[in-house]
């Protein structure tokens, strides 16, 4: 009845074209396109600074102390995939350092997004690996129970699954699901078309409570000025 | 009988003199100067490497998930002020991105201080806008509850009454009242010139013990010395 | 009955050949070469990016909201310690910044590790003074109450007798017992040795699974492919 | 492209022969018999002691600072649910108290599984209407912002569908998908069969290292005992 | 410059008939009538069950570790009066045990709420002398550094000025300014009796969707049922 | 060089006698007499109301997720002992329930103390098995890592070594060390009868301003009454 002990091997992964076309826009942007819901929560960091990461899903759960499933989960990856591992309860510990993220290089990832632990964080940026997490803890784990990849889980309160489109940059992670890929990158492109011409209007000195026309349901609220 | 729904347009400002001269010193001197009072909580943090602000506070009452006053504030801003938001209940949703803050840059606003989260880090460090922030949050917030613009606030446990002197670098935000911030800037001002004649000392190898006088009281509290 | 109140003068350090051995190595590798012991939880960050210390423990024990007993300490330093600063209670006030620093480094101090506050962290970034601590906070300390120096303390979750190596970088804080020393660094440089190896096969394409002979394992666990 | 905004009406419940016998075992002992997963994060707690429930999920997504969706939620009832309210960002305010628990009670609802704040807690408990929450807060919430009901959520880590079993207790709260509610029944009977059988030998003073037979693959994974 | 090191004899109390009428209702039902402010954050619990507070302030700034100021507020307190204390920065030691509740029952007052740690919480509900706290915490602490005592402070996020009435019980704690404690209590009041009449209609299956008339705005905000 | 995979046999346990002595006293008592060392962390915390312990530390270290070592551990159980488990990272997983319990308590054993979390908690109070932990979590482990028995470990913040005294009341958990354990008991003893003098003055309305002639020390440390 468990779903521990499992690897899919056939997943779906979002279309190439909708993944390229997303990874040109932030992660706030994404988020308000899909109508503001599949972000992560905001305890998720990059583990240095500038790191970055758009590409699909391959997810992994793991048991807590232990990363044997990382292994598992590498020969599934395909070129423009992204780990995404999340723990059957909360733990910290270093599940990822930069022998696992040579072997993930090595097949084509992105990037992991882990709602846990990872160490060598210098070598990770000098690999230019980009990881999102929920720690840097050097504590090693080990390899013995099993977990499962490739089945949905939950990352940091999202649903993640696999092949879904995942992006990450400064302001957090946000998951889009493969068969809104398209759909998604064309709204977060109407989007920030739309956000420039507001820019400029506001620079200009206009403002938002006359661009947005919200003098009168803010009366209408109630507002009070005094002096 | 609520403080919701209100906006104060007048209020008093911190003399432009005692700001500029507050601005020249480092939150930890000046918390200091004060006599220890003032500070927010250490969860403030600068959402950029690098940020420091130091202005007139035109306060924000915000509501969970809700930015709308924000836009009521940035028509109360004058140049040289710092917008210090807190929030009626715990939230840490981005409840200000790159466009409030062009609107809030447009009108010649230093900075913000806010009790929640915030995102378009990367642009906002490109703007050269500095915000210290309780989290960093791709997720967005309506526009649709009243809250308060220049009422007396709580913002990450300190006080805020509109028209105080901000000061926000690596050490965390002080508070300074108006009406104290010309005392304070002068006791910062003497603070720092005694500090420089003790860190030449201790430079020098002298130790805190002989330079404080600090051998007899710690023998007095009964400190012993073994081998 | 206390353990307040006591100043040790003569202590035991790691020998210093092993003590340099060690700072060549990675928290991560040491800690691994150590059987996975004596880690600091990782809520322990550096203050700064690019912080690492590699020396010998004088350890502290100050009171909430007291860095009296750092100034005791200060007498207690030889070229090449670390100040390591637990707290008998949780507390997050700078209870170090600037002055201390300069006085430290006077002393042949190579850095701090404390399980609470510090400030001046621009100026302690700067003096190439580096810093592992819980919290950043502007907030200052009194002078008023007994702790210790140099009896054996809990930081960070981790016991630290003085005399111990204690190694920070961005991955955390390892504490190596002094009589232990030489014999973790020579399996650290074992283990760095035999890193390199694997490091090559898996960016060639080998993938852990084989090279780790995991295959059989994993079936023996029960787990399952499926299409 | 949003799920904000909408309610199913129609939802295919958990029969309620599976889920009345679920009702009679422990969280801890079904969590067990579904393989171990499906349990919400421990920071889930009922607000009085004694509170327990199974019922079948009628769940409801609020927006922060929002309970509007709560009562579009209880047109949904039918006796024998139990509303699962997640929130679209982390939130502790008062999303819940004494008049919406009278009217879900007069619906035939058997608690509330809340990833938020609850109020009114004597009433409550007077009433007999259990609640698990993350937090008791006073603060109550506004009725302007849609979200969902009867959509999957993600409630305190776990994936909860319309029509799943949620069965809480003091050891925390689990889900049971609807399809697997009389399989999981099955196997929590014939597990608590199972260690009553092992609790009488324990209480014999047979050890669990002879009864689960472990001294062998201990010491195989290298246990050794010292004097 | 400080704001330390200060007694306020002279304080004014809130009328004693609008207290005794606040302490008719719960904490819920008076934030509400406030207008949804005034209260502490949720951390803020009973140390007991059933505890319950309602008087006039007398308020306490503590230095951490550091109670010397509660033994200078006892002589402040007058019959009726609850003790209120913030700390200068985050500490949970305890700063309050059984002695001080004695002799703070023997000069009247009614309660303590403290954004810090309590002990001897077993004797405490023996005594009937109710506490609101952050945590239980047996670490005891100095008698050496000057707070203040009756000067606003901030407690759990809350303003609190010396006279204010400060309401408790298990949803929370909430602060009345003492100038508006009998419009107030009238609020509560008739709220309450509000509260009766919906609480017999949603009993009887009345839906709030119809008794609050909310399914036109619901409808126009773009709710949409599906089957 | 591990510490991992050991088991000790032969400890010295606390003196009976003074064992049973300091079982009379209250925890804050007991960390008084003591010089106010020993204490663990405040988050740890009974699982049941009036759950008390004293008795002789048999310690475990824990892998995160994995309980193996605790039946390793009863193995080691004389009549009197309380278990004290640590784990090498953070983690509340449910590593104890009835069955162990039951176990536990056929050798004796007087209660649990473990730095992660429990189940089974409405059984465990039924059969009168104290337990004081970090967390309740209905979460199953596994048994697959080594850990190891009676070596001293960190619990909760404090060094615990075999054999040492572990009393926990609703106040916290306290430390003794095996070889202080009667001279604590004696110093508490005479502790309490003091307090109860103390307590009888102030009950009677002295001042603890007086009581402790605090008058003078205040004003000397500048202490200002206003009006």
């Amino acid at each position: 009845m468990s779903t521990l002990g499992i690897v899919k091997r056939n997943i779906v992964r979002a279309e190439a074209a909708a993944v390229e076309k997303l990874g040109r826009f932030g992660v706030a942007t994404i988020h308000e396109a899909m109508g503001r819901v599949g972000l992560m929560k905001p305890y998720m960091r990059p583990v240095y600074r500038g790191a970055r990461i758009c590409g699909t899903a391959v997810t992994v759960l793991l048991q807590p102390g232990d990363n044997w499933m990382m292994h598992v989960a590498a020969e599934q990856l395909q070129p423009g995939d992204v780990v995404v591992a999340a723990c059957t309860s909360e733990n910290e510990d270093g599940f990822f350092g930069d022998l696992l993220a040579t072997s993930f290089q090595a097949r084509g990832a992105r990037g992991l997004v882990i709602d846990g632990g990872v160490r060598d964080v210098d070598e990770l940026e000098r690999m230019g690996f980009p990881v999102f997490s929920k720690a840097i803890h050097a504590k090693g784990t080990i390899k013995a129970t099993l977990g499962s990849v490739n089945i949905p889980v939950v990352c940091a309160g999202a649903i993640v699954n696999p092949g879904d489109v995942v992006v990450a940059d400064v302001d957090g992670v946000v998951v889009v699901p493969a068969a809104l890929a398209q759909t998604v990158a064309d709204a977060a492109e109407k989007r920030e078309r739309f956000e420039g011409e507001k820019r400029a209007k506001l620079a200009a000195g206009v403002l938002g409570l006359d661009m947005y026309k919200m003098r009168e349901p803010l009366a209408a609220a109630g507002l009070k000025y005094i002096d």
